[in-house]
């Protein structure tokens, strides 16, 4: 879609206006469960401008989110979105926290049609405590929002952040961070 | 969730930080089918700043859209959003127009699971030219997106637009001028 | 302007900032008489960044309309602008059509040296219902705001829109759907 | 047309939507000339949000610049937009200057109907060398844009800026500073 | 500063323009070191639009970050903001980590003099493995940046995030979480 | 760090994200005074988007100013951003004037640990009046402000502005003006 590919901009370089397709702006398979056979018991299939490039500076996205009896999709951020989801199957358990100094923490039990909004930048989470599959769909502000898991730019960043400061920040001894470090 | 009514903002305004509930970022609903039993067989359940307060600044919002056979989201635009649309349920005909002067028309048939997007501000509409009823979701870069449907701002304002600028834009007589504003 | 024509991004691509001159800010002619030897007896002649190379990013552009008697800037639509107009000379009926669902419908007679607000997105048009010639000059909030003339999008797009669609969007018969396709 | 006047946000407070009239989008006496009988021989007559209630938020605004034979409309910026004039009569020396370490001086003289760009923030002005009365409209890229006319807020700001810092930005000896000061 | 605070807005109520006073534009204290005596050997003081009213709206603030030895600025995010740090004594170990999937760990050792820029949104750090106390001051690009250190807002939000969700996202026991909570 | 010289956009171009490093977000050198032997006596050291590429559409910059005894930085403009300024060592005269037509000048003397705003676009300065060297770090934002000295503007342009406009301006006489202009 993006035959330019040495040129990088804000964004990404256009097509010109006459060679513009339909196919810029289509996309198939939302209605396909993800695979939610790893330990989150979670999966996201994103629709943003790297499956349809139409959306380039458009500021929207979509994702649909399949997961497993006790399927978690872990905190995590979004550097440039806000979300809102509604569930189309099963129950999830939402929530999100606030920035410093309250971290107050807003949660949700949510059936099917519910809609929960997650404000922009903040930690969040679903998980589905029932004994059934679930799924939401859910839109993002941003062509392009970026997906921050806790776990991973924490723990399992490459190279990792060294033992200092992972225990200090979370108070553990080494022998845990290394333990959890293993997992990512 | 507005108890300062008296003002009215850029947007809206804010409650106090302190009175916020996870209420504030929830709607329930969106699972029940809007009625079609009317003229366009179509009907859309709109999730944003006016359902969820806590939209607000937050640049996006969703709707479900019912369609019976035969069913038409007429052609409208978004003032103010870029719309992502996913099919939950059964067939679409779908189609933007490009602004002058090239107005050209991008149309796809979506099955269910078939994601398409409707560039900011561009003239489009959903059709379902199939037997059975069909369903959507599409989310919005607003909290507000406003819809101008365009049948209804051109026949369908109050006052009415004069004859002498309806029949020259469109190029119709009279008496076609006024059996149409009749329907709307 | 733009030597640089192989490669499209967010905008336009801009000259080295050592090679940039006054040309590249300047457009001559604004006060020739657009023809309006048309159907809508009215001309259009824009400067925007297609005019301007400088105006790359500036968020702004101007257009200068000429209307002969009974002329009409048929109704349309900005998809990135609000535009705010003054009457050079001559008497315009001006008038523009608030969103779903009021379609409020706001008008005003205007005479040389009156200003009037097109708010953002929203569906207006001017119409010279006097018996001399009548310019104006508008301002637009985007250096590329683009123009959906409402008639053109839904009766002349290029593929045409299907007969069932613009039906039942305006509740005529199919014979006067394709009676006014055929005037696009 | 503010009647919420104890209040004051990011703009201004908005009416009510069902209480919005025609005449907030509306300003009358655009072709008046204003009064050029004082020491630059120029006048602005300027159309925004100050004068019309419904450009709150639309990110635009006109003015019509007079200007007596001779007369300047001196060297100046808006610090929150871009400006593009037009001019109705007589005939123009414009030019702006570019930011530090070039400040390059484009210029250009400009006849009826030609168009010139001033960039977003710089220092630029207009002059009518000619024997004839000169008219220009231009508009500008917010519905506040600020005016500093740089002779005023160095040399004429209330209270005055001092001496040292005066003569030193200037390289000038106190009684010029003193004798320019008289002057605002 | 802002004596109407029954209303709240999109950021602040503004004062009239004519009460202004310079005080609205002025801190005073930044060369005062932080007190870090606490777990994590940091204080931040920070000048954002809580402590300047005048930088409402202005979209820029700053922050003076004082580090014990081995103090540290645990990994955090602010959800609205980029920030650029310098430091002013000492030496500072600092990083931050890319969006999923890549999690890349970009670091630096900073001397005094050095500048760092931690990307919009993204989870950073800074660290004082030196054995003297250090000082940094930094930016960011919004009067109101907001800071979600991820160790309180995981571990430490009110209410608490349950065990379900916080075992299976960092792979840990149960009892693990119980100690890090009660760090919090 | 751009090796795409051949293309600039809106902005500029990036890297592609698997050659980003560390040092493409890094600047040595800040701790080091600028050299104020010039006729102004201060000296600025900008880093901003020409020395870390990484700042590119990040929204923000830092400098170090430097100020002589009776140093100047002199009456400026930066046509992008605000300005958040604090003291490290020494003494500051500060001020800034606001737009027509009330010409407000704020001013306030910073010691060490003080901080003050400049807000966007004003004319604004900081005067060392003191006996011993100042200096200040102070935060844009934007990742390209831009500077407009107002002397080096109007008195120092290339080419010159005329003599007309500058004497009309300023209500000097023409051997003034020349005497100004020599001197830049």
């Amino acid at each position: 879609m993006h035959p330019i590919t040495a040129v990088r901009v804000n964004g990404l370089p256009c097509k010109a206006a006459n060679e513009v397709v339909a196919e810029d702006f289509f996309f198939s398979g939302l209605h396909m469960a993800g695979n939610t056979a790893n330990k989150q018991g979670s999966a996201v299939t994103a629709v943003n401008v790297a499956q349809i490039s139409g959306l380039n500076t458009m500021g929207i996205s979509l994702v649909r989110i399949d997961y497993a009896p006790n399927g978690l999709n872990p905190p995590h951020t979004h550097p440039r979105s806000t979300e809102i989801l509604t569930v189309l199957e099963g129950c999830l358990h939402v929530g999100f926290v606030t920035s410093n100094p309250e971290n107050r923490h807003f949660t949700k039990v949510l059936a099917k049609g519910d809609v929960f909004v997650f404000p922009k930048g903040l930690v969040h989470y679903q998980f589905n405590n029932g004994n059934t599959h679930a799924v939401a769909i859910a839109a993002l502000s941003s062509q392009n929002p970026g997906v921050i898991t806790v776990a991973n730019a924490v723990f399992g960043s490459e190279p990792a952040i060294s033992d200092d400061v992972i225990t200090k920040a979370f108070q553990v001894e080494k022998n845990t961070v290394d333990w959890i470090q293993a997992q990512f």
